[in-house]
């Protein structure tokens, strides 16, 4: 636990008077004050987060983190849970979504084996692998404490080691077979909501199959007593609880790699229902942590929003997506881009000779 | 009125059965079916609209269209007049939000001069001037039938000149101080809706300015006899009359775009509350021409949910802009172009041996 509160110590806060110097620029550009909205908001935002007015980012990463769920036994899903490692070698070869839509941002895919029920093997392959798979959540904890821990830290290394190659924006995803289960554990543990409107239909299922995934939640909840009231709620020791006792190893990663970004201030970019989960844990663990994530889109798995709102993020692209993989959050890159583009490249009130309202 | 008949009638149905090609292919690739949300949509229209489950689009234009407003004159902009032809320079020079984001999705800025009220001179300025502003439409017709319809042919030859070069992807931008004044009489006249939930803020009035703006429309509404019931307000004879009563000559410029890209075959991106005004009055005139456009976002502007709703749109993007100019539409160009790249570049469940749900 040492190790976990020097990379939580090691997050500061963003630069808030370089926050300021971009803001005075946007001022002076062609358009009425905040038009731009977001595109406004990023641009000061990820100035805040670099210490730069206008920082470039060259080389993105998107992390796909995978793992297996042992809930998955109770019958939560409409894939068979033997397409967690069919998806990650189609990651590897390049033909998921989340690789069309990362070539198509300029940005890498690195795949993170964090706890994939098979043993996979490609020389492209970030080999993690903490455990084969959760335990069963709706019987016992997924995890120990130790392998929680393992989990966040191999999140944190990876980053580390892509920023020591140059990488320096972020977007997360995720794959494993019974993850949207977990997440709304997540959801229902750290903000009290009901399990019926946190649990979605994942990849697709029926209202039979969704009946019974909210009871699976349920019985998660009961099982490691995580209905505790809102003073307990928010403490960080919980939400640590919580991520050990229903979470799983790549949302564990995925809370690593975004205390990764923090610490080594870079901007990284939220995805769905599952990122959003590993986002809420992160921002409880680590408050600071929040400054550094900029959400992406709004999914259609149910719970979503809820989310997004606990961890205090709007999304900017409504898709109806609910596919995961970090496919709407590599879409953000664009507008990431165009953010400070606006910044370098729009003419002034003064150069342009227009009038100010 | 003959050449305007014309038009519409040159306007056919999308090819249905190319849609379903389009779908047949996406339920064959390694996602959850309909997981890719409005990015599957987009795949499906586009392959509708021009007769190809793959089409490729090469050369993609924004149409700037600019016009100046004789309801200026009450006073309902936070900027002076004079800032239409300033803005327009400033878009030729390349220095505008909608140059630097267009250049960012590699498309080309073109701005036609539809109405300026000022003597406009630029080698790369398409010149379509039809008069200099309209009339104050809060004390007569903003314009005559004739002056409405040369606008609208133009917008339609501005599209076929362009297809001619090989353009056959369109985003819809404007420039003119006044027009979310003109917009949001269009939206009342043809919805019934009340102006004081039509009229917006524009580029940033305050709350007496804004008052006074509602006031201002309420009177073009009574002074053009635009209260009429919901049976007489559908028809296309109508559209045209609210066009030419309390329009503008870069509104109907741009119901010209959407006209002309129907009949191209060509998709077309409506950006925000002006150029969806322009879209309604499109879908009235030419009910086919709905199935040929794209939304991209949902503007700050108030009354601009209520536009796409009319129009039967959803937005794809939620930045919270107000500017105009086409800097919303031209930023959902990179979400056409990804759709197009899921179609061509993603794996299929056999391909990449991943068993189905």
């Amino acid at each position: 636990m040492n190790r976990m509160q020097e990379i939580i110590d090691s997050i500061k806060p963003v630069y808030q008077e370089v926050v300021n110097q971009a803001n005075e620029h946007l001022n002076q550009l062609t358009k009425p004050q905040g038009s731009l909205g977001k595109l406004e908001d990023i641009a000061r935002q990820v100035a805040g987060i670099t210490g730069e007015v206008m920082p470039i980012f060259d080389k993105k990463a998107v992390i796909v983190m995978a793992g297996d769920h042992g809930v998955c036994e109770e019958g939560i899903s409409a894939y068979p849970a033997e397409v967690t490692p069919q998806m990650v070698l189609n990651f590897l070869y390049g033909g998921a979504a989340v690789n069309v839509l990362a070539r198509h941002a300029g940005a890498e895919v690195f795949c993170v084996d964090m706890g994939v029920n098979a043993d996979l093997e490609h020389p492209d392959l970030v080999s993690r692998k903490v455990r084969k798979g959760t335990r069963n959540m709706a019987r016992e904890a997924a995890l120990t404490l130790d392998e929680t821990v393992q989990a966040i830290q191999a999140g944190v290394e990876v980053v580390d080691e892509l920023v020591e190659k140059g990488y320096r924006l972020f977007a997360m995803g995720e794959m494993g077979i019974g993850n949207t289960t977990a997440s709304a554990a997540i959801l229902c543990a750290l903000t009290g909501l009901d399990a019926s409107i946190a649990v979605g239909r994942g990849t697709g299922i029926d209202d039979g199959k969704w009946l019974h995934k909210v009871s699976v939640v349920n019985k998660a909840l009961d099982v490691n007593g995580l209905r505790v009231d809102e003073v307990n709620r928010s403490s960080a020791e919980y939400a640590l609880d919580v991520l050990m006792k229903v979470g799983g190893l790549e949302i564990a990663g995925l809370v690593g790699v975004i205390l990764g970004a923090a610490k080594n201030r870079c901007p990284v970019v939220v995805d769905g229902f599952i990122s959003s989960a590993a986002a809420l844990v992160a921002s409880r663990l680590a408050p600071l942590s929040a400054s550094y994530m900029l959400a992406s889109h709004l999914s259609q798995e149910q719970g979503h929003a809820k989310l997004l709102e606990a961890v205090g993020l709007a999304a900017m692209l409504q898709m109806d997506m609910r596919l995961g993989e970090g496919t709407g959050a590599v879409l953000a890159f664009n507008l990431i881009d165009a953010a400070g583009k606006i910044m370098k490249e729009m003419a002034t009130f003064e150069s342009a000779g227009v009038s100010r309202g």
